[in-house]
């Protein structure tokens, strides 16, 4: 058996056949399938297979596929489920997902069931709706276990097997102050069956203050305490440290997922889009994609305006022109990795904005080795074509490879601190440090490139070509 | 309070007085503090004092301390610490990260610690330091709780409350079969907790096949896998199904962030650097950027050599010249756009390997009209400029005009084919479709994009300029 034969998917080959189905058959298949699976299929069936399959579903499994955010979707199938059965699904799922789902909602959809939710849903729905996106309060979810801190361990696990069924997670017990109503400790349930039954339940966790989150912390930051603190669950506090909801690590998976490909776009130079390629329209292609283009492409036109400056010297030195390609390029080149360095640098802490002038004392030597590199095999390559006859350059040719190997060094370090000064000036003015792009970052060093190289040129040449 | 002052870590403005006391106070600072912070202090101690705190700490302690991935140095503090404190810290330390250090560790440090393991360590050991990186059997740990089929709920509590402590988790309780040992079920410890104490074992797991990997999976397949099913843990399973470790999230957390910043920096047109910003020396720092940008480089001579091809023409319309950057860096965009799509894409699954031609079909239609966006552009910036009396472009300008147009919708549309079916191409040859980098699409398209617009050019000018 290889490994990739191993695959631990039930890639369906009878996905297909099971549209032809009648739906309970369809839900019958569907409630033996894992969650994901079944929702694999759902995706795929149409909208009114896909709505007389849930129908047919036991409650608690169509609650269960809702309560994935693979499901997509959501919104028609619920318009088109019977209110009654769409009210008592949405009851019944976290939190979370509820929010989720209410967001993409539109009306009247959205204040028809609205209206149907129970009481404890609506409250919860309200609450959750107002978090601005990317902040821990869109990532929380209201189920969460609490106990006061004067009850026994034995108590609390006797709780927990009470209220399981409608809990996110029971793995963290929040332990709060039985009258202020005050976070004082979380307790794993490791801890908690592995302790005494007896032990009050706030002698049972670790005598430190939890990792809590505001509703407001970003889902970034979220990530990352998570990763420092190996957590499997945080709790959101408000300003007087009450519980208010609680972030589990499979959203904060999905999360870094979606930030991943948030920064992918980004860097790559296009507008963040949240759904699979093959589901993006033709029209909202061109938009997330023109948009961006057109404003490097203006940007990029103050190159034309550089070299008509400098026409003269382009009509006395045609040979010039042969290697702005690549000078552009190398700045261009030099620029992405910086920034790449240190979008990662500032997004992972590793660096912090106060110490962006460390950073260009760093570049600044980089840059200049990194341009006398190429520099050098610039000046070889002209050498060797000139020697050997491959193309002639003219009886300067020597100055010229001089020239260009000066620009290089100029235009690469040039590029090495732009790109890494950029990151530090967009977190500095509130923006995300990812979207300093590398079509961003070149078309910047573009047009200051053939400025450095045609004054490198009218130094060096002034009196022989120019 | 702002959600700014919010922050939960301990920022420690002691930090630095810590260093000034003796080795036995620090430890008692370093014992009352959260992992996390603990490590974030030992850090930024120098060596020397980083030992004795250690080797002043309670064992259960500097154990904690060793088993989080955060804690720098350890081969040297290893090196320093009495050998038999290291021994018993490695015995005691989860074997997920006794492997990661063994694999840094060089020799004699290396083989002088392996022989005082205790030898329940090295067999784990031994396993573990065999798989490849980035592939499960790296990130799996061999602690994990399995018990045989026939036992029953309450037993099988039980002995979780025994063996807790030497778990990396016990919140997933595999249950094997008691002859052959094959895999059966998955059993959560939520569900174990709330189940009918003389239920049998095999009886409270849902009843289907559990989600399990290769050690060779891929880790990134991994990641997946956890986001799909929203796990805490995976059992990793030979070809027979026997259990021969687990992969936890905290590990899948951070190596999904090694991940993305790994993909960052290839994007950027680098080498992965896997060490923070400042702790990158000059030379290495050379290393990892200087070869990539060399071949880029030699990549972007092409250029050059296109150019001279086209010395005549050059010659006779200087003018064409001025538009070169525009032109070039315009199909270097919508490559890194359309390269930066894909790449996501196919990491997602959204698309498979044989779809290509279909992302083909949609980039062609995509490319074409972003061209034309592009080129209409231009011709109102030429014919503005030209009418406005900016600039003289000669007598043809509309002819230039339209040639320009033209190339862009050809060079911008060859980009976004390009920038699209690179990451295929690449995973088709079986590299990481993630080493598609913008600055390599640019290189890419540049070339391409230089022929075909001197090319459009002698199709449209021919008669006139040229």
């Amino acid at each position: 058996m290889t490994p990739n034969s191993f695959s631990p998917e039930v890639t369906n080959p009878e996905i297909l056949d099971i549209a032809d189905l009648p739906a309970a058959a369809i839900a019958q298949h569907l409630a033996a399938m894992r969650p994901a699976d079944a929702i694999e299929v759902l995706n795929n069936l149409d909208i009114d297979d896909t709505v007389a399959a849930i129908a047919h579903l036991p409650h608690e499994q169509a609650v269960r596929l809702f309560d994935q955010p693979e499901l997509r979707r959501t919104d028609d199938i619920l318009e088109h489920l019977p209110l009654d059965l769409a009210g008592s699904i949405l009851d019944a799922m976290s939190a979370d997902r509820v929010t989720d789902i209410f967001q993409e909602l539109e009306d009247p959809t959205r204040t028809r069931l609205f209206v149907i939710l129970n009481p404890e849903t609506k409250a919860a729905l309200k609450k959750l709706l107002h978090y601005p996106e990317n902040t821990a309060g869109s990532l929380m979810t209201t189920e969460f276990i609490s106990v006061p801190a004067t009850w026994t361990a034995s108590r609390t696990l006797q709780y927990i097997r009470e209220v399981e069924r409608s809990r996110e997670t029971v793995y963290a017990i929040y332990i709060v102050d039985p009258t202020t109503k005050v976070l004082q400790r979380v307790v794993t349930l490791r801890r908690l069956i592995t302790s005494e039954p007896d032990a009050p339940i706030i002698s049972v966790g670790r005598d430190e203050t939890p990792v809590a989150i505001s509703p407001l912390t970003d889902r970034e930051e979220v990530a990352r305490l998570f990763r420092r603190h190996d957590l499997l669950a945080v709790p959101v506090v408000d300003d007087d440290r009450h519980v208010i909801g609680i972030v589990t690590v499979d959203d904060v998976l999905d999360a870094m997922t979606e930030d991943m490909t948030e920064d992918a776009y980004k860097f790559g130079g296009l507008e963040a889009i949240d759904k699979p390629y093959m589901e993006i329209g033709l029209p909202e292609m061109l938009k997330k994609r023109g948009g961006w283009l057109s404003i490097l492409f203006l940007g990029e036109m103050l190159t034309a305006s550089a070299m008509q400056h400098f026409e003269v010297e382009l009509e006395k030195a045609v040979v010039l022109t042969l290697f702005i390609p690549l000078i552009m390029s190398s700045g261009g080149n030099s620029g992405s990795q910086a920034t790449s360095l240190l979008i990662r640098a500032l997004a992972l802490k590793d660096i912090k904005l106060r110490d962006w002038w460390k950073v260009a004392l760093r570049e600044m030597p980089t840059g200049i080795a990194l341009g006398a590199l190429l520099g050098a095999i610039c000046m070889i390559r002209i050498a060797a074509w000139q020697t050997l006859g491959f193309y002639d350059y003219g009886p300067h040719w020597m100055l010229i490879a001089v020239t260009v190997a000066a620009a290089l060094i100029g235009i690469v370090t040039f590029g090495s601190l732009a790109g890494s000064m950029l990151p530090f000036i967009l977190q500095r003015l509130g923006f995300d440090p990812a979207s300093a792009s590398a079509p961003f970052v070149a078309t910047l060093v573009d047009v200051t490139g053939l400025v450095i190289y045609f004054t490198v040129a009218l130094i060096f040449l002034s009196g022989t070509l120019l």
